[in-house]
């Protein structure tokens, strides 16, 4: 039976600042991804985020973005490896403090916003991130775009990789995301978004925005939960899924 | 043979600014506190601290604050016991992943500036830190002003609880540290601080300022080493601690 | 004609997160206080939020505020009146520059939060506050609460004052208001509170809570317009105050 | 009498943190650039290093930044034009309340680090800075790196401009600076440098790194005085400027 995870960001509101609708995104998600302080989160956000997730069952990873709340992380910004490295140790191990206090174990850590992108197209970034995972826990699965840099550095030192693609975007012909900026690079139409995913899932492959077909293997859908149109569209997915008897299960799953 | 640690604050650079002589203080603490990010510090900063902390042989621990970097944490800030909590995961969860991640081992936590001030007055604020540091592991040390409410809500739950006491700083009837706005807080006698703080070691008392005996046991003494002055005099103590026969070992070895 | 200002906090938004219903409460005020990026705002929302109270012809003031964004300025922080003072002077500056790059002139200075109330009863604080806004601009208004050392302040140094009063707050019998954690502080009666502004701006009086009358003078009246409910009370009181002939006008009107 | 202006970036300092020696440097310059709280500095700094350059005597300007105070404003982001119109305007107006609140006149801007660099490479991003010192107030001199975008958009909208030149660095063909991480970028030779800087006052040239002659004039020389190897340059050039004749004056003496 084909198995993928679900797959959502969480935990994104900040002080007096409230984001999301994290309690109806956590019933149709197999793992979520928790902000971590830097982009968005803080402190007692975390805390209750990861309480409700243990409580509900759902598998938990770390979100760790840039330091950049004003712009949400999504700005790039001309950090080293290095600096990379520590970034994410920090924010995966402030973020794992809370899953272990409550009894729980982390997952995942998936980075956010540019530096996920930057990480895409940047070995180098991409080792020191994936460099920071393993040595916070080994057992820890890395998240990246699937055919991306951060996929390989993953698999380059021993870490298991999670492979994400989305249902909503179009693939280049290289199997990149066909960038927001482009006519296109959104899939419009639900009914064949839908088919896309489970294209992915069952064959591993999927329909370029040039017409190749192009191999894209994914292990977790991304799914967005503000509003209530994406809701309805991830119930649509969760249907279709069943029907064609794929498995919704946490992504550590696959590893097992 | 008695035992005393020697502990001292470390790692309070920040990006371009550097604080402090941490290279130099190494050699003569048996315990550090590393800055977590919030009042001082930052992740280069920490891997950087932990990693020379464990090649040198030095224990570690966590040094959390307020959320304060433009008061350097020692800015008195009305949070609740429930904040205290979450902060305090927060930042020893990130110093921990360092520790970790260089294949040590975290031994405490000392609340700083504010944070500690504020919880030796404060039995519920103690409180919230001490379940902090319990969550995240339960044996961890938790240091405190001896004689004040962090030293005994750690204990109330069963946490290791280290008393700290400090050998430049007069004592109230009470046993609380003199307030430094006060005549006559400060020891300047460097003979004298040592007598006292071999005594504090030795029989459990120090002579308050109003001329009393009281009682005081302390597990580890609190040094500075931001300047030669403060260094110079950290070595007469060793020098004077030898020669009591009094042993220097990081706090944790006294739970063994 | 007796005259009132009616002012709100606005600009409260941050980067990513969204508060408050700027647009709708614009239609209802005659002065807005703008966060200033310490304790909410960032840049983007403060030249947004100062063009559009420009068109609409609302006066602008500031609302300075702690650096404590994952706070919202809330709580209590022990700064120094000079630190106070330097803190005033930044934001101050900041969002002035916004409204003369608009063509635009500053009418207000209002601390915000924890700052306003640790002023209200430190007459040091609201020294260091007063000076601030005197040595940005002598023609700025000061807005305090009524009857409290931040009016006093402002007035010793010849500084124009605005005395704030609470429509649906109870007062103690010494000025003060009650705090919220009292029963009865909240004047959940909405005629009753509405009854209550009338009589302050006409006769200056109002009933304390422990039922004697005391002197209280208002220039402006604080609403709230981050819901329906608190929208449809401040149209309530707009009825009401022109019925009584109460003409609404900028705060620095009074002063003309 | 050919006229030049130096300028040196001070207030950098932060909180708890000391840098720079700002006392020695400003005996040496006649102009500086404050930082705004952003990359480095806060309200406490700024007050008192604008009220030092006020006693001394030396022209004032504004040093905006990233924000991002762990990296010093040193690291690229990517912000747009917009965001580095509001971000400038911000920045500027803090540190003008300052100059001002001390009986003061701001004389120019000069953008730091990061945002320099990405403006002088980029004409949009500096027509939003240009934009916002024109905002704040049109009287003021925007500074940037001779022969960049920056330049180019302080003249398109009828904004007086400072050239930038660096004693110490060497020029490429197209009159940009030559990469730190290039060999040969540094000028180590202190006579050689210093006959560079009089020729691109006197004469409007300079050799590039490749051998032709290029056309270069300077309105301001930025000089470091962090250290004392710095500090003795800036009086060499000093002691040079006087032997040809070249008077030292803070920039906006060449636009009355």
């Amino acid at each position: 039976m084909d198995k993928i995870d679900i797959n959502s960001d969480l935990g994104e509101s900040f002080g007096a600042y409230r984001l999301g609708m994290d309690e109806k995104v956590l019933e149709h998600v197999s793992s979520v991804n928790i902000a971590c302080g830097w982009h968005a989160g803080d402190p007692m956000v975390m805390k209750k985020t990861v309480d409700t997730a243990i409580k509900l069952g759902v598998a938990i990873g770390a979100h760790p973005g840039l330091p950049d709340l004003m712009g949400f992380g999504r700005r790039e910004m001309a950090i080293t490896p290095e600096e990379a490295k520590a970034y994410v140790i920090y924010q995966v191990g402030a973020l794992k403090a809370f899953v272990e206090a409550a009894g729980g174990r982390l997952q995942h850590v998936k980075p956010h916003g540019a530096l996920y992108n930057m990480a895409a197209k940047d070995l180098k970034l991409s080792r020191g991130i994936a460099e920071a995972v393993k040595a916070v826990d080994s057992d820890l699965v890395l998240v990246g775009l699937a055919n991306s840099y951060l996929v390989k550095a993953a698999e380059e030192i021993g870490l298991k990789a999670a492979r994400e693609v989305f249902a909503d975007r179009a693939y280049g012909k290289d199997g990149n995301l066909v960038s927001r900026k482009e006519p296109g690079a959104m899939i419009e139409d639900q009914d064949l978004a839908i088919k896309r995913v489970v294209r992915m899932i069952k064959e591993g492959k999927v329909e370029a925005i040039t017409g190749e077909e192009i191999s894209i293997w994914g292990n977790t859908i991304c799914i967005h939960g503000d509003n209530e149109k994406a809701l309805g569209f991830v119930k649509k997915i969760r249907k279709a899924l069943k029907e064609e008897n794929i498995d919704i299960a946490p992504m550590n799953n696959r590893f097992l």
